[in-house]
């Protein structure tokens, strides 16, 4: 697909087919992916896959509620309603029944890891829309913290859940409008 | 640009043609760039251009003597040995002597920041690839500390420079090849 016809494509869909997903076509998705620059080319990048409906349940509801929790530790949160709302309706799934997810990790003690990953994670989204699938990062799905969960999901000591997303296709083919985007700020021209 | 292509032609661009790049070119660049999922939809994002030759040899020679204060500052540091080469060559230009350098700013109490910038930035690399641009994330280029001179750059306080990129025409059209990948490790596959 063209670039300029994917950047239009490439919404954020959590609405999906009923339709499971190959673990073979995430694996070229992935292939895809490791082509974006990192610093040092360290590729300190890992990835988990999942496609079990009850597991991504379990890990949402741990989620939801570590979400729900770190909201209660912090009086001021701008998301004390949404948590509030979140906290009566417990048969919502915050990865959107989608068939699949994947978790980027990587290292800790990496101190670029975070931007290394937002760039993969572009390319990972891309990918998917090129290859007629849709996707989110789903923040709230970072939040699992137990630690026989994390080691249930192959997680290594010393790293961490980075970027979630869920990947299916978009139910009906429906891809939503882009939200509105502010003119962005140039803060200085130095010529 | 087809994304396959794309994939191919983006690579990390060093050695650039003595050729401006105008600034109405990178701000089509910065339109295609918000075009990028980004937490909550916050667009966060802010934008530094400079073509100034002169104000980035000077930025250069700032971030590379905080680069070298920093490895000094820890003696186990694994670019001990980088740091000490780079501080016999004063002359040497940490941005390649790139017509245009672009730095993504952002708000530091923005948690999610650092990932969102990430996936911008690739954004940001791949369009300027798709307009026959090269880039490159120089890393060191984000050493600068001093007060007056973030100021000079129109960094409000309460901000950090994230990404600094550089931008022109390669030399010659060469583009390198793609250094070495391993292969991904994917932790699990849960079905």
């Amino acid at each position: 697909m063209d670039f300029i016809e994917l950047l239009e494509k490439r919404r954020s869909i959590r609405n999906f087919e009923d339709k499971p997903v190959p673990v073979a076509l995430i694996k070229e998705i992935i292939q895809d992916s490791i082509k974006a620059p990192n610093a040092s080319n360290k590729q300190a990048w890992n990835f988990i896959i999942i496609t079990n409906a009850e597991f991504m349940k379990k890990l949402s509801d741990i989620s939801r509620q570590g979400f729900i929790d770190s909201v209660k530790r912090n009086p001021d949160s701008p998301l004390k309603e949404y948590a509030k709302g979140l906290e009566n309706r417990k048969e919502v799934n915050c990865f959107f029944d989608a068939p699949c997810l994947v978790y980027i990790t990587g290292p800790t003690n990496v101190s670029t890891i975070r931007e290394d990953v937002g760039i993969l994670a572009a390319y990972f989204m891309l990918s998917a829309t090129n290859k007629g699938l849709g996707t989110c990062w789903i923040g709230m799905g970072g939040g699992v913290r137990d630690k026989a969960v994390l080691k249930e999901m192959g997680l290594p000591e010393g790293h961490h859940l980075i970027a979630p997303i869920i990947i299916g296709y978009a139910k009906d083919g429906k891809i939503p409008p882009m939200r509105d985007r502010k003119e962005p700020t140039i803060l200085k021209i130095i010529e």
